[in-house]
C-alpha cells in the first residue's frame, strides 16, 4: 500500500533529534507535503505499532500534531505526562536515590522501550546548567537506555520537528509563488526567486527568558538545507551557538538585515554566553509593519505561542503575511514524515 | 450503513451551542434513543474524523460520555485539558500580552480547527463579571476563529449536551409509562399523561456559589420542546435571566411548585441579579421525600454532582423515583446524537 | 478466531481483586505467556469493549501495560485521573456531604459502569487508618456500585496485576533455565530445580513510609501457587499480616534466609501492626552483591519504581542477575490475560 512512496522518499532513520538524523531534507519535505495533500494514503503502515509521547514540561502543538500524525498512519499514540501524571526522574549515574527523584532512567527507559515501537519526548532545558542542556544530557540517556527510536518533542538546546516544519511551509510558500508566477506568466520558472530566497531569523522582546532550541534548531536546519541566503539578527549579547549558526551571517542591525528578506522568522530567546539570562529587552525589536516595509513583501514566521504585541503585532499576525497558522497546521505533516519514515526504517529489520 | 437513519433524524447542524442550533428537538431525542438500541450502527460515520475535546475546567460525565460517543461512531476523541496541560489563554482583542497569558485564542483556535474535524470545548464562567459570561465571550471567540463546528462541553451560561440529556430522560421515562399503561390497560394511550407532563425545575442548597449554566439550559430547552407545563422554583433573590426561562411559571413557594409534578428537577445555582453570590442558604429547600409526598409520584433528576443531604437526600437518591443514573447514562446517547448530526452535516460539503 | 486458547486457559472471573479470583493461577500464567509469543492474536476478542482505568493515585507502568494490553486485545482504554482530573470522592454511607468531597461513589460508580464494560482502579491506601485500609473500603464500595467486572489497579492492601507479573516472571525463568539444562545435557529434565524453587520476599530499607500491598500481594500469590519454598525476612517490627503470610517461613535473619535461594524479591513496606510507620531503616538491609553471594546465583525482583542504592545497588540493577526491566515488561501480559479472561467471561453472558 504506502511501497509507492518508497522509492521517493525512503531514507533510512534511526532517530529523529536532530537535522543529523535526516539525510535528504528535501525527501523529507516531500514526504510532508504528499501526506498533507492525501492524510491517508499510509494508513496501514502504523498497524499494531505505538509511539509514548513523553511530556516532562506542556505541551500544545506539540501533543495534538504527533497525536493526529500517528492516527493517520494507522499508529497509536498513548500520551504519558510525566511532570503531571509521573514522577521525578534521575539521570546521574551511581545516583543514591535517596532525595526526591522516584526512578532512575536506567530502569525507567527500557521499560517505555518495551512497551512501545517508538518513543517520543519533550524535556526542556533547566536553563541554569549550560554545560548540563547543551550535552543533552536526558535526551540522550533516554536514547541510551530506551532500546527504540527516540523522537525529541524539543529537547534542551533542539526542536526539530518544528524546524522541519518551518522548512516545509517555506518550500510550500516559495512552490506556491512560483506556481502563481507560472499562472500569471504562462513562463516555467522553477522558483518565484531569482536567487536563493533571504531568510531572517530576528530575536525579538519576550517577558522571561526562553530556551534558544527553537532560534539553534532553525538556524541548524536553514544551514543544513542549503537553499537560502540565512541571516540572523539580535541584540548583542544574545549570540547563539556557533555549532547551529555557523554558515549564517549575523548581524545586530535588524533593519539592515530586514532588507529584501523573503521569510523573517520571529522568535526570543534567552542568552546563550551568560546562561539563560534576560539582558536587554528593548521593544523596538518587535516586529512590526515598519519593519515589514524594509522586506521584499516578506512572509512572518513564528513557532508560537506567541505574545501579541511584545513578540510580534497584532497588524502583521492578523494581515496577509502571517504564515503562523499555515506554519503550525504543517506540524501534522512534518511528525507524519517523520514517524513514517522511522515505521518503513523498523521494517527494514533493524529492532 | 447510516444511511437508513438519514431520513429519520437528519438535520443540518452547524454548531451545538445552544438549543438554538437544534432543528427538531423531537428528532433529536429520537436519534439519541436509537443509539441506545444500538450503538454501533453508525460505527462508519465517523472515519478519518477527529474531535479535540479542551477543558479549560474539570469533568468526569461530559469528557467520557463526550469520548465513548465518538468512539461508537468510529470516530477519534482526543482530550486536552487546558487548564492542567496548556496555558492561561489570552480572549481580549488588542490585548498587549506581557502578563500572564501565554497564547491569544485568535492564534491557537484555528490551529485546532486545523487539527480536528469538530471541535469540544468546556469554559466555565467566571461568576465575577456578569457582562463577559453572558455574552459568552469565550466560547463565541473559540467559535469566530475555529473555522471548524463547536460543541459547548458547558459554557458560561448554558449546558445544551446536558439539556438534550434531560429531556432524553423525561421523554424515555415517558414512554416507559406509556408502554407500562398499554400492557396494564391494553389500551392505546399515547401517553402515561392525559395532559402535558408538569415538569418542575427547583432550586436547592449548596455548599459554594455555583454557575447558572444547568439551569439556564435547562429551562431553555424545556420552553423549546414545548411539550411540558414548566414551573421554577427558588427563594427570592436567585432569579434566573429571562432570555431563558420566559414562557415558564415562576415560583418561590416550593410546595406550590410541587404540587402535581410529574418531574422535579432538583439544581442550585447562584444568583443572577447581584451576580454570582450567595444569599440565603435554606436546607429547607433540600428535595426529600416529604417533598416528594406533594408530587404526583415525580421522578427525581439532578445533572450530577449532587451533595448527597444537602441537595437531595440519600432516600430519594436511593430509593425508586430518583432518574438520575439513567440521566447520566443517557449523556453518551445525547452526545452521540449530536456528534453523528454534526458529522452528517460535515459530508453534505460545508467544511 | 480466539476460541482456540479457551480449552487451555478459559477460567471465569468475574473481576480481579485478588489472587482468590484466579480459577487456575498457571493457566492464566500460561495465557500470559501464551499472548507475550503472539501479542494480537486475540486482537477481535475485545471489540466494541471499552476499560475505563481510573487513578487516584499516580501511575507509570500498571497505566500504560493495561492500556497496551487492552489494544493489543482490540478494546479500548480511556484513562481517568480522578485525582487530578476529577474531584474528590465521597465514600461514607450517608455523609453530610457539606465539606470536601463533591460526589459520592455511589453516584460516579453506577455511572462508570454504564459507560465502561469493564472498570480498572487504583486507589492506594491511606497509612493512616488501618481498619479503613484493610476493610478495602474504597475498592469494595466501587465494586458494589459499579455493575461491571472491576480490575484492582493497587488498592489498599494488594497489588495483584503486580504478583501475576511476579509469578509469569518466576515462571519463565524456571522455565528458560530447564530449557538451558535440556539443551546443554540431552537430558529431558523437567525443571532446572531438583526440588521447589526457594523464593525470598526481602525488606529494604526506603526514605518514606510505603504502603505493604506489593508484599502482601506477593506473600499472597506465592503462597496461593503452592510450587515455592517460601521464606519472608524483615527486621521485627515490619511484620505483614497473617492473612497474607500464612505458610511462608518468617524470620528476622536476611544472611539466613537469602542462603540458597533462587529468587529474591527485594520491596520497602512500612510496618503493619504500628500502623504505616517506618521504624529502624538500617542500611544494611539494603540488597547488593555482598548478599547476592550467600544465594544460589539468585535472581533479584522489584516491582519498581525503585530507589537505586537505598533499597537495591547499581551492581545488582546493572548485573547478570537483575530481572526488573523484564519483570516489569511482563506487566502488559499478566494485564492482558486478565481483561481477556474477563472479556472472554463477559461474553459467557454474564453481564
Amino acid at each position: 500500500m504506502y511501497a509507492c512512496i518508497l522509492p521517493l522518499a525512503f531514507s533510512f532513520m534511526k532517530q529523529f533529534i536532530s537535522v543529523n538524523d535526516v539525510t535528504n531534507i528535501n525527501s523529507l519535505v516531500e514526504k510532508a507535503l504528499s501526506y498533507k495533500a492525501n492524510p491517508f494514503i499510509d494508513k496501514g503502515l502504523g498497524a499494531n505499532k505505538r509511539i509514548g509521547l513523553l511530556f516532562l514540561n506542556p505541551s500544545l502543538r506539540t501533543r495534538l500534531s504527533t497525536q493526529v500524525a500517528a492516527s493517520n498512519l494507522g499508529m497509536e499514540a498513548i500520551v504519558f505526562n510525566v511532570d503531571k501524571e509521573g514522577w521525578a526522574l534521575e539521570f546521574e549515574e551511581g545516583a543514591i536515590m535517596s532525595g526526591t527523584t522516584v526512578e532512575h532512567i536506567k530502569d525507567a527507559a527500557p521499560i517505555l522501550g518495551n512497551y512501545f515501537d517508538v518513543l517520543a519526548i519533550r524535556t526542556f532545558p533547566s536553563l541554569a546548567n549550560k554545560e548540563d542542556d547543551y550535552s543533552e544530557m536526558y535526551i540522550k540517556q533516554f536514547i541510551k537506555y530506551a532500546g527504540v527510536p527516540v523522537v525529541s518533542l524539543e529537547s534542551a538546546t533542539l526542536h526539530p520537528l518544528q524546524s522541519l516544519t518551518d522548512v516545509i511551509t517555506i518550500q510550500e510558500d516559495i512552490k506556491r509563488g512560483a506556481e502563481s508566477l507560472r499562472q500569471n506568466a504562462n513562463s516555467i520558472q522553477p522558483s518565484a526567486f531569482s536567487s536563493k530566497p533571504k531568510i531572517v531569523l530576528t530575536w525579538a522582546p519576550h517577558v522571561k527568558p526562553l530556551p534558544q532550541c527553537v532560534a539553534n534548531s532553525f538556524a541548524q536546519w536553514v544551514n543544513a538545507w542549503g537553499e537560502a541566503d540565512f541571516v540572523i539578527t539580535h541584540p548583542e549579547d544574545y549570540e547563539l551557538s556557533e555549532q547551529f549558526t555557523k554558515g549564517a551571517t549575523i548581524t545586530h542591525n535588524q533593519d539592515e538585515a530586514l532588507k529584501n528578506a523573503d521569510y523573517v522568522y520571529v522568535k526570543n530567546w534567552s542568552t546563550f554566553n551568560d546562561y539563560g539570562k534576560m539582558y536587554e529587552n528593548d521593544p523596538r525589536w518587535m516586529m512590526t509593519n515598519d519593519k515589514l516595509a524594509l522586506t521584499n513583501h516578506a512572509k512572518v514566521m513564528h513557532c508560537l505561542p506567541v505574545r501579541r504585541n511584545v513578540e510580534l503585532s497584532d497588524e502583521i499576525l492578523d494581515g496577509p503575511n502571517s504564515l503562523v497558522t499555515q506554519q503550525a497546521s504543517n506540524r501534522v505533516w512534518a511528525a507524519q514524515a517523520v514517524l513514517a519514515t522511522l515505521l518503513t526504517s523498523l521494517r527494514g529489520g533493524t529492532k
